[in-house]
């Protein structure tokens, strides 16, 4: 006989789960504060990480207290008396438990203080170009995620819960994904892309010498709330900063912020981040906000959470119909640039395709390859089929070998992310995966509403309603797996991707 | 016998220690960032205020938890077993557990959240001159505070811990402070500043109207950042951020931060606000590193806190010595305005002498004045001798009877300060305390080294080396009167300050 009720456990869940919304909140904050505030101290980043590392330690404790173990004990075999929102809570909570319950929570809080002052490495690191100071940070970074796949059940024998190493990592940004299944998924994409990226490549490029100027940055910073507010997000619930590496975080749905970078020789860049930020905010913005005291304000996945930011930089922002509302903004703020190009030459010159060097510069055809390239360097560093100081050399060899082009330097090739500094190992797949969904999303939304007119006219009430009815209520309700089926009726299907990079870049192109 | 030994108790109490310490950063952090990000969600004020709440339970539950009372009854009767620092550490924890064991942890947290949201509230009311939005959060404040008394444990009855309930709030911020020592000390010094007061408006105003200019925000920044590092500020263990009312916050040692408020015609307030803070600041940046990990690490009073602001703001930043050094640092960055001023005349317009409304831009000689307005009312409203609804009508008159001038309005009356606000019932008096204190730090000071061709030299090591050895290492190691005691060989008096201010207005004012 368990000691305590079913409603007494949920409510006691419930308690846990507030302490925790809490925690996560001022670890947000600190967060926030560190990364956009250029004035912080670097004599106390290691005490503020340190404090950060506390915070991820007290909520994992929470995640796996004896309370909640006993609470979790209550619960089973009642599942029937719950309802949907506490049946999905019980059984998030129950699958973390499962997977977390043999972690240290002092392994949680160092790994937490590494990856933080990691990360404020990784920044003087990547201004240097000076591999060597990061080398014994990424070095410990994958030797703690090699540890924690341990922890999550993975080992050589017969009984391990994972195949591979890597999918116990995976399994954190994206429930049930494999390598099994990558392995297939990044495979036939990588063959559809590198043909099609040879074709245009063999074409001539269209003109876009009228985006070389420099772009006064008080001028973006008035165009990306401007844009940010057209597809939706609420300035009143949040806030835009600046910071190195654009980033969107949500203390609360109340307080949803967006950190954005502008460089001043480069529109573009500030104009795709900020309606990235804005597709990840809105998924915060707009959730169902009874979720928040089930624990299930999240987004279903990173994957999930990705295609959200992917549907509105690439498949909107990037559309033809898009630069109908995009040029006269641009005549507004800068009139001496803007006035002489048509939509069809601004349509042209931000949707280039051709290989670079950096991921997050990358245009929509080529970056897929990126991840391609890290996917297969993280995979192999976690084998130990390669070592994190054969790196900076194997990440040569990948980019030549799929985008036909290498960096000459550290800070344009292994050190440009913030993904392994920050601890993230397992993450970048996601953003394929929020690629190729966005597209299947688009696919089943044109059938409902007309998307394309919407667009033109600067509209997205229609098309935010459609995704707060198919993909924001549900917060964590659904595994991705489940939302991706519910939304449009079939699983995650590579072939709307395909097809809509093989239109796009064939109408513009003239392949 | 106890369940645990002396050393475990001793670092058992240190790792609930090293707990406190974060969360008590967390919320440091997070209050900056309400306090200086402009930005801010107004929407989100109040979550962000129940976080703060939360974080202040926390600590709070940490210090009055069983675990606690475990440990305490370990070292019980063990005192001789324990080093200095151990010592004051678990008379400190004692005191406090005693002082609060009787709150109920939501009490913390609901006061918290109220005076977090009262303090936006009062941002607005305070803008908009509106009493009444502010009227019943005061109301509920001094609610709260009024509870507060009596878990503190004062009772009308005969077994009642302090005299006075007003005794058990001073007692937060001057340990054994209380309302007979009080009413004597502010007795006798408004009987002596009134009638120097008196004397001084009764002789000519030195000529100021070379202040009256706009001078340019981004160069007084430029000054305040120059003026701290003069003084010893270390802006590499700290940073200088915008807010509304001035204040310093330290995170951590290595983490000291200044919140300055610049007003564009008036330069006079932004060089004594950053003197006053970095007064604060230096007594954190230099306290003893050792002190940390027994919680020591802070002042040992709010009043020997706001001595050390006070010295540097007043004994020394408006000496005539430090004209010298601050004479030419003006005229580098406003040579047009102050080229042509002299250090003399530099020298009386910074001490100018005359009564006003607002207690943060007081001059030396009637800031006291204020908080003799401040300490009779809250006092009254603490005894139910007056109502919060009479709070803007007792304050006109308290202004008029002992500065003969009286506000027109809430914002330059009842509404100029955060304390009330932010349920600081009790720390006026604080302020006096530091003043008197500063003046009596001064005069022995002077007696070691000669301060006065220090600062006119714009050399403050020896002063902050003589700081560090009789104030700073001692963090909360010794009570307030214990270290006023030792610093100065005496206890408390106020004769120093009221020698301090004859000398200095007869001289300027050739009474």
């Amino acid at each position: 006989m368990s000691k305590f009720t079913v409603a007494e456990a949920i409510s006691g869940i419930q308690r846990i789960n507030e302490e925790k919304t809490h925690l996560g909140r001022a670890a947000s904050i600190i967060h926030w504060d560190e990364a956009t505030n250029p004035k912080n101290s670097e004599k106390g980043v290691s005490t503020r990480m340190q404090t950060l590392g506390f915070l991820s330690k007290e909520v994992f404790k929470r995640t796996i207290s004896q309370e909640m173990v006993d609470y979790l004990g209550a619960i089973e075999g009642h599942d029937a008396e719950l309802n949907d929102k506490e049946l999905a809570m019980y059984k998030k909570i129950k699958r973390i438990y499962e997977k977390t319950k043999s972690i240290p929570p002092e392994f949680v809080q160092e790994f937490t203080a590494l990856t933080g002052e990691a990360d404020t490495v990784w920044q003087k690191a990547k201004n240097n170009n000076d591999y060597a100071i990061m080398e014994p940070y990424f070095e410990k970074i994958f030797d703690f995620s090699r540890k924690m796949t341990v922890f999550y059940g993975y080992s050589e024998g017969t009984d391990s819960k994972f195949v591979h190493p890597y999918d116990a990592l995976l399994d954190d940004y994206e429930e049930g994904m494999t390598v099994e299944l990558l392995d297939k998924f990044f495979g036939n994409l990588r063959t559809e892309i590198v043909d099609l990226l040879k074709k245009v490549t063999a074409k001539k490029q269209p003109d876009a010498a009228f985006l070389e100027h420099n772009f006064d940055i008080s001028k973006q910073e008035i165009l990306a709330d401007a844009l940010a507010a057209l597809v939706g997000y609420d300035h009143s619930c949040g806030q835009i900063g600046k910071t190195e590496h654009p980033f969107m975080t949500s203390p609360a749905m109340d307080d949803v912020r967006i950190a954005m970078k502008y460089i001043e020789n480069d529109i573009s860049s500030g104009i795709y981040s900020i309606v990235h930020e804005s597709g990840h905010a809105l998924y915060e913005q707009r959730m169902n906000k009874e979720l928040c005291a089930y624990n299930l304000d999240g987004g279903a996945s990173f994957g999930i959470h990705e295609s959200q930011s992917r549907l509105f930089e690439n498949c909107f922002a990037r559309s033809r119909e898009f630069m109908t509302v995009l040029m006269p903004v641009l005549r507004t703020l800068y009139p001496k640039e803007f006035t002489n190009v048509t939509e069809e030459q601004m349509y042209k010159a931000v949707n280039i395709a051709k290989p670079s060097l950096i991921r997050t510069e990358a245009d929509e055809l080529t970056y897929c390859l990126h991840i391609c390239v890290r996917y297969d360097l993280e995979k192999a560093v976690i084998e130990n089929k390669i070592s994190v100081a054969d790196l900076p050399n194997a990440w040569k060899e990948k980019m030549t070998e799929y985008l036909g082009i290498a960096p000459e330097d550290y800070k344009t090739g292994v050190l440009q992310d913030t993904h392994w500094p920050s601890g993230s190992i397992g993450y970048f797949p996601s953003y394929a995966i929020g690629s190729v969904f966005a597209a299947q999303l688009l696919h089943y939304m044109k059938k409902d509403i007309d998307v394309d007119s919407s667009i033109k006219k600067g509209d997205f009430n229609g098309i935010n309603l459609w995704l707060d009815e198919k993909i924001r209520k549900y917060g964590e309700m659904l595994s991705p797996t489940e939302l991706i089926k519910l939304s449009t009726g079939e699983e995650l299907n590579s072939i709307y991707y395909v097809n809509y990079l093989k239109d796009k870049f064939t109408d513009i192109y003239e392949l």
